[in-house]
């Protein structure tokens, strides 16, 4: 009698934005597993933490952080992964049910992809959707994603300039994930197709530190991996 | 002293997937809001009755249906919104905070938008996140959205061939919304474009009545407005 795996996403950030689904399951597993830094608190965890804790207590779980180095060689964090799916596919072999914690959505480019890869040929895993740190950011920023027949892109701050301005030529709306060190060159891209003015910048969205700046102010050494950049092509054609 | 007004996303379908604070928004809310057909029962306020319900029990709400008519023609559709943007300003101004629930995510491709136009001249609203019908759809389906640095773009089913076929060139991840009468067009662009594989339908997800079928076997004159199909480029990226 095998136990379930479920890879639930915590939402962006804020406690409240985590769905009732993910409360019950994130509570009920007898294992708690969450990416994590190999020093250091999980941000997964941390959403997710008012609810574990509150009254009536749970009974015991078995925590498993799995923790992550910070490397850009493949290797060890393949090495993780493959340590993290065996140790989750003998728990539920073992009956227990697991809870895999994402923040945002397990699907919407999260590291759970990694461990989903790993784990779908051995047990079903079953996911709960999460609400995206775009979805978050649109919310806080008071500017809409897309309308009507509009066409919405997402797109890693990563790709070179030429590859975001074709997405921007054809779609009505565009979000730019992951800035960190590419602000100053997304930046310096949207002023000079005349964009800057329908974007909008956010760090963080919805949590406790979250920060909101003109684009004009945001210091391109201060920006966090944890930031994105909405536009649209038309200004605001949700009207 | 003015009263708050929320767009509260009430997620895909299934009531577990609305997030903690919509639920408390809109139980605290004095006036009650969601779009609602001529006759008959609104799916917004539907997937929020049963925390509406739950006790302890509220106290009154004032209920605001908004009732659209099933019209091509905008004239009735404009006033519609102008009257309900009314009266949700009326109840603000009078101190009442106002709930006003939508399928999925707000400010991503609903109908909130129409009225956040009206509404956002006269008053601040706030909105609540959800979890949209592409983040269900990819979960209920096992099918990741993105990972690492791929391109998502979500097109309406509308958009012509040759304009999907672009998308589809520059994107790794395609979800296709809405999909109704277009069904049978868009089917036969992706066996053309040897995609058919890579393809996943689905229609309400999360839903009660959700239904996951091959491509090859769905009746194209039973697919309703509410399905998707959701296509990797490449096959499995993520893995």
């Amino acid at each position: 009698m095998n136990g379930t795996i479920h890879g639930i996403g915590v939402g962006p950030g804020d406690p409240e934005l985590v769905t009732l689904k993910a409360v019950r399951l994130a509570r009920a597993a007898a294992v708690l597993a969450y990416p994590a830094p190999l020093e250091g608190e999980s941000l997964a965890r941390r959403i997710m933490a008012p609810h574990l804790d509150a009254p009536p207590l749970d009974r015991d779980r078995i925590e498993l952080p799995i923790r992550m180095p910070l490397s850009t060689d493949r290797f060890p964090v393949n090495q993780v992964y493959d340590e993290a799916a065996t140790t989750i596919a003998a728990h539920a072999a073992a009956g227990r049910d697991v809870a895999i914690l994402c923040l945002g959505d397990p699907f919407f480019y999260g590291s759970f992809m990694y461990l989903f890869a790993r784990l779908a040929e051995q047990a079903p895993v079953e996911i709960v959707p999460g609400v995206t740190s775009i979805s978050a950011a649109s919310a806080r920023l008071g500017f809409p994603l897309a309308a009507r027949s509009d066409v919405m892109t997402v797109v890693p701050a990563l790709l070179d300039d030429a590859a975001i301005e074709r997405h921007l030529a054809q779609a009505e709306s565009l979000a730019i994930l992951k800035l960190g060190r590419h602000f100053a060159r997304i930046r310096g891209l949207l002023v000079r197709l005349g964009l800057a003015a329908n974007a909008r910048y956010i760090e963080r969205a919805s949590f406790d530190d979250e920060r909101i700046l003109p684009l004009d102010e945001v210091d391109p050494a201060g920006v966090p991996y944890f930031s994105l950049i909405l536009v649209h092509r038309r200004g605001m054609a949700w009207r």
